[in-house]
């Protein structure tokens, strides 16, 4: 059970949710708090191999094939951000979803929850952004609905998309496959996403314009499978890629070590997020992930992703080391300490 | 596209939708408004025929399979009703739009946004429900995905349920595939549903239980199916059986004929249809389909469906006529009179 697309926390010692609590929008942060939600209770209620391994989709057989199946809703606000819009977005979230499984998208669904007094001129650009994603993608939307609820019942519209794809015989990726000796491949720089869509939020406006990453990774993702052995995809957003580097130690049990300098963030980013006080490592993505690749395919894996328009600015940011489970950080200076998942939420409805 | 599970409207002549104008609650109605919605906005841009089709599921190859693929949102106002709730009603709905198309349900994602502040023991509750109705239908949930927004920006829960399943081969279930001399059968008593989330959301108390019909209904298909030859099913939710019977005489360009003293309704929703001022013609169902069965197979069918525990009350209540498209009521007392898609929204926010 994917909570945002990717950045599903697999904790391994959820605190229960006594009754008569509250959810609290950090239960959507896809940090410790998800974890929490979905650990105490939707796992146990919706028990199975598949739901437990927490992939980015799951991955079921039918009648001898192996499908990727996956779904996300998309609750971003504005709908409306530099680069992109909510329609995009929720296409190339839901393809990458499937990606990170290895395999193509074949199709999706939509489901809309408008607010009564959408503009319709807003709802056609937004389809238009949509079917402009499916293209590039190359999917086929197939089925959808389409609900309204009244006047305050929503936030303009909701739209929740889900994907079915066919895996690779012999591909076997997940979050709990890392293995010692692993290096760590990022496809891009971090923090772009949600930098751009806090700016547009906060109406602040930066000297050099942030756009939007949202992009389907499958090409890039086909790029790096056929040139490296690779064990684990996981697409970076909610949470950031330091959320996501906790689950996957987590899953796997594993030591990662990240080195700070070694990760791309646009400057324009950096010096936004310390304008708005935000770490990058924990920024969300929507078209970057990361890759747990066999250390002796390093090389092979970060040509193979710069050779994609996508990872032009690919690095390799980190390795999986033999030791107590966790994340470790080497700063840019050089000492280290312990990273931990997203703990609440700096940024509400990001996707 | 479905609008609602079933209630898709296939309309020929849509409206086109000026810019400027605001989404309404009417446009969610699952009516002729939401027919110009989805004609106007969504079949231009994700033109493929399979979509045009617009049929409960998606069926669509896959590896030589014929898969089924739908989706739907559930915002159901109040999430708890008269013997149910929105987590079993959004798992039902689902496996039904699977069933329509002669699909048994493989498995289901689920994407929940939830308000800030809804309670943690509802949303418990909540998952208890869905868990219980995926143990019924016998589906896996596989995959999932929970977002939170702020207070005020959703009402309470909304859950998103998509499904696959498996197409038996040789089965070509579709709206447009009523012949003349087709016999429409009705599986169980309409309006039920509709009239037990009103009373509730009213806090009307009829003096007998009127509780929603939520319920699988891949058993029940799967007997008419093994008896009789079926041309269609279709699941009678929004806009109620009168809005199916319409787009049904739509897509295949054929008349029909209802007989409204054969269609079954219990005395207490005719009853509290009555007080509400409602047809319960164009009330929702949950548990109910419609089937165009070829005439020679109509006791067969009928039988088989009354065999089922969900089908005690099946009827035959009308037949497909050669003549000009559309749907003809034959009053109880004879008269006959057109009878047109749910025009506006009588009961909004019911599934």
């Amino acid at each position: 059970m994917t909570a945002g697309g990717n950045a599903e926390p697999v904790g391994s010692c959820p605190t229960p949710l006594p009754p008569g609590e509250a959810v609290l929008l950090g239960h959507g942060s896809g940090g410790r708090l998800t974890s929490e939600l979905i650990d105490g209770i939707f796992l146990d209620r919706f028990a199975n191999p598949e739901l437990a391994r927490l992939g980015d989709s799951a991955v079921v057989e039918v009648g001898g094939l192996r499908l990727a199946f996956t779904t996300d809703a998309f609750v971003v606000t504005p709908a409306f951000f530099p680069g992109s819009d909510i329609g995009a977005l929720s296409v190339n979230g839901t393809v990458n979803d499937l990606a990170m499984v290895g395999a193509a998208p074949l199709f999706l669904s939509a489901a809309f929850i408008l607010e009564e007094g959408l503009l319709v001129e807003d709802l056609t650009t937004i389809s238009d952004s949509m079917a402009e994603a499916c293209r590039v993608a190359g999917v086929t939307l197939v089925t959808g609905d389409t609900k309204v609820v009244e006047r305050g019942g929503a936030d303009g519209i909701f739209i929740t998309t889900s994907g079915v794809g066919l895996v690779p015989d012999g591909l076997d990726l997940g979050p709990d496959r890392l293995l010692a000796g692993d290096v760590i491949l990022v496809s891009g720089p971090v923090g772009t996403h949600g930098v751009a869509v806090m700016s547009q939020r906060a109406g602040i406006g930066f000297d050099v314009d942030i756009v939007s990453d949202t992009a389907p990774l499958t090409g890039l993702v086909e790029e790096v499978l056929a040139a490296a052995e690779v064990h684990c995809l996981r697409d970076a957003t909610r949470g950031g890629l330091a959320t996501v580097l906790c689950e996957l130690a987590s899953a796997s049990q594993v030591r990662l070590l990240l080195r700070e300098a070694d990760v791309p963030v646009l400057d324009a980013v950096r010096a936004a997020c310390a304008t708005l006080g935000l770490d990058p490592l924990y920024v969300a993505n929507e078209g970057v992930c990361v890759a747990a690749v066999a250390g002796s395919d390093a090389d092979a894996a970060l040509r193979a992703a710069r050779s994609h328009p996508l990872g032009a600015r690919a690095a390799i940011v980190g390795l999986v080391e033999s030791g107590p489970e966790g994340v470790q950080l080497e700063t840019a200076v050089g000492t280290r300490r312990p990273i931990h998942m997203l703990a609440g939420e700096a940024l509400p409805r990001i996707c």
